[in-house]
């Protein structure tokens, strides 16, 4: 029943989009799922449906919800974004122990999008999911670790109908999880990746984020939140230009 | 940190609304959460705003988004819900291992229900999540399961930033799964539920399921899928009449 087909989360930042080239390397029928969700640089979507059009999809689909209802995030409510924190000093030095979770953490979001990914991965007959979470040059996001993404594994092979009846095994895929960013960009660029047309930034619209996409030439990266930090930083590792 | 606070799955059918019932007679501060995902038999929804009034809640939210773009089920596309299925006769008889999955098993759906639910209890602070799942008189679905159940709160505990920096537990309570549906039912009169306001009928329209809410009446329940047939078998166990 289950073919060659596989779900692949895709936020449209350097991550995701390496993931999905990899992912479109190995297998042969691809599909890209995303999530309007209210998301604070919600420009990312634009770059991924731009992106999405270089890697002969099979479908590339937007789930939207608001989890600006839920909050609990700089991503999702009025928290600001913190600027020029001291991440990228203390991953230099080695000091990552040191760091808390920040504040761009949203509650949930990887369960929630992996959730949907095995909902479409059931229904679409399709074993492979595929998410870019990293735990090297990270964040320090829970639902980016090993453990996680094995206990989530576990948990989906008990929730399907595919899996009870007919003993079909999803597999949580992340094959990121142990690189550096320096080194998932040097993996992209041999696949030939397109990182113009990935997005980073958490803070590309600070006085208004329901700007529309017609105005994107009005979004700037900030350069001073974690994710802006953390790509020039993989990018100077990698002895490469970033595009964008 | 966290409070006498839960969140409570509350689909508005005789399950979750007793579940509500149970969770508010041990809990503080009850948060409801319903979904809007496209479902066949939305008029749910309208039954469940009515009776979360009753419950004095802190607060019902209704998340939405749309699962018919994902498919796989019959409450969520056009495969037809089942009418008269053996289901009633196979359960009094005994003979429930025969069951299959029927096709209103939506892919994943309880997965994505308790990922909200675990978003918003993380961002509440709040550590217990109810939801009304059963495993006697039950569909069959596989993520009504007590091992689906134990493995969601795994799962759980190792994806969110309270688990990880504060060493916060969730609880996934899901007290209606060792009860039959007249066990039920018994439970939630004992706590004052009013099922006139619980809706079961998962086909109730079936040449036009965007049919607005004011046309309500309109609406009448099948009498002849699971739903319905569990609902009614139920009650005459009970020994109660169904005010609906």
């Amino acid at each position: 029943m289950m073919g060659n087909r596989a779900v692949v989360l895709f936020s449209g930042g350097i991550d995701s989009t390496t993931t999905l080239a990899i992912a479109k390397a190995e297998c042969l029928d691809i599909y890209a799922l995303s999530f309007d969700y209210g998301q604070r640089h919600k420009i990312e979507l634009e770059y991924a449906r731009k992106n999405a059009e270089n890697f002969d999809l099979k479908k590339h689909l937007v789930i939207n919800f608001d989890l600006r209802e839920i909050g609990g995030s700089s991503l999702t409510s009025d928290i600001e974004v913190p600027k020029n924190s001291q991440k990228a000093e203390k991953l230099e030095s080695g000091k990552e122990k040191e760091l808390n979770i920040p504040v761009t953490y949203v509650p949930a979001r990887n369960t929630i999008f992996l959730s949907f990914a095995l909902a479409w991965a059931e229904s679409l007959h399709a074993t492979d999911i595929f998410i870019g979470a990293n735990a090297v040059d990270y964040s320090g996001y829970p639902d980016c670790r090993p453990e996680f993404i094995k206990s989530y594994e576990e948990m989906a092979n008990l929730a399907t109908k595919v899996s009870v009846e007919n003993n079909i095994r999803f597999k949580i895929r992340a094959p990121l999880i142990e690189l550096t960013k320096a080194e998932i960009i040097r993996k992209g660029t041999e696949l030939e990746v397109d990182y113009s047309l990935a997005w980073s930034c958490y803070d590309p619209v600070s006085d208004d984020r329901t700007q529309s996409a017609e105005h994107k030439q009005k979004y700037n990266a900030c350069g001073k939140c974690d994710s802006c930090i953390l790509r020039a930083k993989g990018f100077k590792e990698a002895g490469l230009p970033d595009p964008l």
